[in-house]
């Protein structure tokens, strides 16, 4: 260990913990996350925990030595809400990556918060199962992850963000006492929603080290059809007809001309030929032909084609294009990823605003939406040498955040606070609601060796 | 006001707030609820508020007087949360009901506390919505009642509790300030879950004064279909099989054969002849039709005989037979309400514990079950004149208890601890959870002002 660090509170943690490491590369790697944000300088060391018990351990030693602690699963966060600095120790649940149970017949799994989201997937489709919350990394983001910042995803509007699928959680608090939250049972109203308190909380209360998870049926048939259109303003309002059509989408995506553009050129697909505007809608259940029917009459008159997928691949197909919009973006230069949430009826002024932003501040601004939920992920593309938290891109995540609230919309869907949009906490949640949430965290965590700087 | 209560700390938010009363007949009325419990002495008087100012004036009046206050609802809870007694002061907010807005296009509505669940979805369905939660008592439950605990009801297994229909509230706090939770866009993880944490906090955190709620399309079709057993054994066998089979009924409800007989004498109807249990089963969208087909086929091994519901008509008169269990049960004796979850795979279990539970305490036990959620309700049903809170009613809801936990379940699925359950929280919740919920109730609450001894 370095010499220069050894008589921070860190060190006796890093001397006691199982699993300590302090190699540069561990650091480095500790010190960002996937929001393009890099710390300043690096964290002290990584505890690669394997087990509860390394955790309670490692927590244990922090707290006795008030000693900053950085819960971290698989370092996809995208608001740098596992960031770590100088004087931080990382606690990596990574290697806690086992899937412990799948009861399908309750259809609820239990895992380890370092299960990928999509290898838990294909665990319950073995029994016929999906676990509903899909981040478009679900390749490789975790479910630690996951429950720490509620992560949302495509099919969230049906079947609910990761808050809805939480049945149970062990919980190691920050003075390593071991909290279970919830129950096996689908219903449960012993007490406060302590799963609801974690779920979101971005390891500010506490390292989420089992979870115990709703699993669904997967439905018996999908029907997906893609449209494109004109311009973003028409596909927007075209999504806002499905919704006034009242139907249910599983999924409704949008992505706008140049993110059609970067796509293309990454994956060498043809799509920005055939419109400004992209729209992907599955309906699913025993009545998916039927509902994707009414769906299709109530974008019709704004798309310019539409296609339905002819079979699973072709519809897989489509989805990839989705998945592949924040990888193929990369491509172009460092990616800040937005996450504002607006009414649903509001994606079309959403739209509008943007362009006046990019304009404004001369940053480049792609977006794909969830839009049967108004979740909209305005993405700056920057040089690699520029900042995601000074300059311009301060300016238009600002801007952004701005621009949401006042279509009565929300800083962040489903990403989290993190580091990246601690700034605007205040004028999103005022003062009343700011101080109850840091009153629960001081009560919680008084030392605040959780997550300091981070979320509330 | 009596002078016995005039130097209490009441006297001063009886003698200070807009709306008080200190009659007998309010006073009395605000002692018990629908749970069977009467409070063994009679509170100092009611507030009924009128509006949000209205609250806040009586809580800042209680905070600076530490008066123990007991916000009311409809009075409907089946746990004594809302029953109050002497030294307490009775926050009602039974007359704040107004609908302030239904957005179709969001599918949303901003109503009062007091609105009653029906009315909520009676202005709903004029735009071809509806509001999930619906417990039996719909029609006399206020919405203000329904956050408190938590509220499920019947649709909940597709559509989800409260909780998940709950977008944003406006909460007056112990110290009377106005705290604001969540925000009208779908998603949104700004901060902790504050939505969360009030919702089924039974009045022990804030006093809601206005809630946000999501609304959903009615579904196009719904399918119903009656079913009769031998016994209720194989009733729930066949709801096993009916989860197994993977379809989503939007309720899935089975009631016991002697409730059905107490049913029949209330309603002079004659579903007891029929079989020894009964099975009510609705499955709703685009393809309610084709899951119906399913669902059949998987109850069709167990069930002596079924009929579909031939119109809506028909459907509503099964359902009413549903909803009156209660009160046909009331006209038997003085009813206490239990409100047991288990895993969904042990209705049966359950079912042979209850006849265990009865023939050991002497007290007749008649149930009723959410099926598709592993929620039950077992009716002890007393002489009027016995207490629902100790002798052979306690050991009953105390055995009721530990066979739901023996089985991996919980105490309360959807009605909430209150004053009745207090004595298993403890044995369900652990004493780390227990702690935490307490240190977050002193952190909020340090006088312990807001429903003392209920809840948590």
């Amino acid at each position: 260990m370095d010499t220069s660090v050894s008589t921070r509170p860190t060190a006796a943690v890093l001397e006691g913990a199982r699993g300590a490491s302090v190699t540069e590369q561990d650091r480095l790697a500790a010190s960002t996350d996937r929001s393009g944000y890099v710390s300043p300088s690096l964290p002290d060391g990584v505890v690669f925990a394997e087990s509860a018990d390394d955790v309670v351990a490692a927590v244990k030693l922090a707290a006795a030595h008030r000693a900053p602690l950085v819960p971290r699963g698989a370092g996809t966060g995208l608001a740098a809400g596992a960031a770590a600095k100088s004087g931080e120790v990382v606690l990596d649940v990574s290697r806690m990556d086992r899937i412990l149970r799948i009861d399908p017949l309750e259809q609820l799994a239990v895992v380890q918060p370092g299960v990928l989201n999509a290898d838990l997937n294909a665990a319950a489709a073995e029994h016929g199962l999906f676990y509903a919350p899909d981040p478009a990394s679900t390749a490789i983001c975790s479910i630690g992850g996951n429950v720490a910042t509620n992560a949302g995803g495509m099919r969230c509007a049906k079947y609910g963000v990761t808050r809805e699928a939480v049945l149970a959680l062990q919980v190691v608090l920050a003075d390593g006492r071991v909290l279970r939250t919830g129950r096996e049972t689908i219903k449960g109203v012993t007490g406060y929603d302590l799963n609801a308190l974690i779920t979101g909380s971005e390891g500010t209360l506490g390292v989420v080290v089992e979870a115990t998870l709703r699993l669904r049926p997967m439905p018996v048939a999908t029907a997906t059809v893609a449209a494109f259109f004109p311009d973003f303003a028409t596909a927007a309002a075209a999504a806002s007809a499905v919704i006034a059509a009242r139907v249910q989408p599983s999924l409704l995506e949008l992505i706008d001309g140049q993110t059609l553009e970067a796509i293309d050129m990454a994956m060498g697909t043809d799509y920005r030929s055939k419109g400004g505007a992209f729209m992907l809608a599955q309906t699913d259940g025993y009545g998916a032909y039927l509902e994707q029917d009414v769906l299709i009459e109530a974008i019709r008159p704004y798309a310019s084609s539409f296609e339905k997928a002819t079979d699973a691949e072709h519809a897989n197909e489509l989805i990839t294009a989705r998945r592949e919009a924040i990888p193929s973006l990369e491509k172009l230069g460092r990616v800040s990823i937005g996450d504002i949430g607006v009414p649903r009826s509001k994606l079309a002024d959403v739209a509008v605003g943007l362009d006046e932003i990019s304009a404004a501040t001369g940053v480049r601004i792609f977006s794909v939406v969830h839009a049967s939920d108004g979740n909209l992920h305005p993405m700056l593309v920057l040089d690699p040498e520029d900042s995601v938290t000074e300059g311009p891109a301060k300016q238009a995540l600002g801007e952004m955040f701005h621009l949401a609230k006042r279509l009565g919309g929300t800083l962040t869907g489903e990403h989290g606070v993190g580091i990246l949009k601690r700034d605007w906490l205040l004028p999103e949640l005022g003062e009343v609601s700011l101080d109850v949430q840091r009153t629960i965290k001081n009560a919680l965590d008084p030392d605040g060796i959780l997550n300091p700087g981070k979320g509330i």
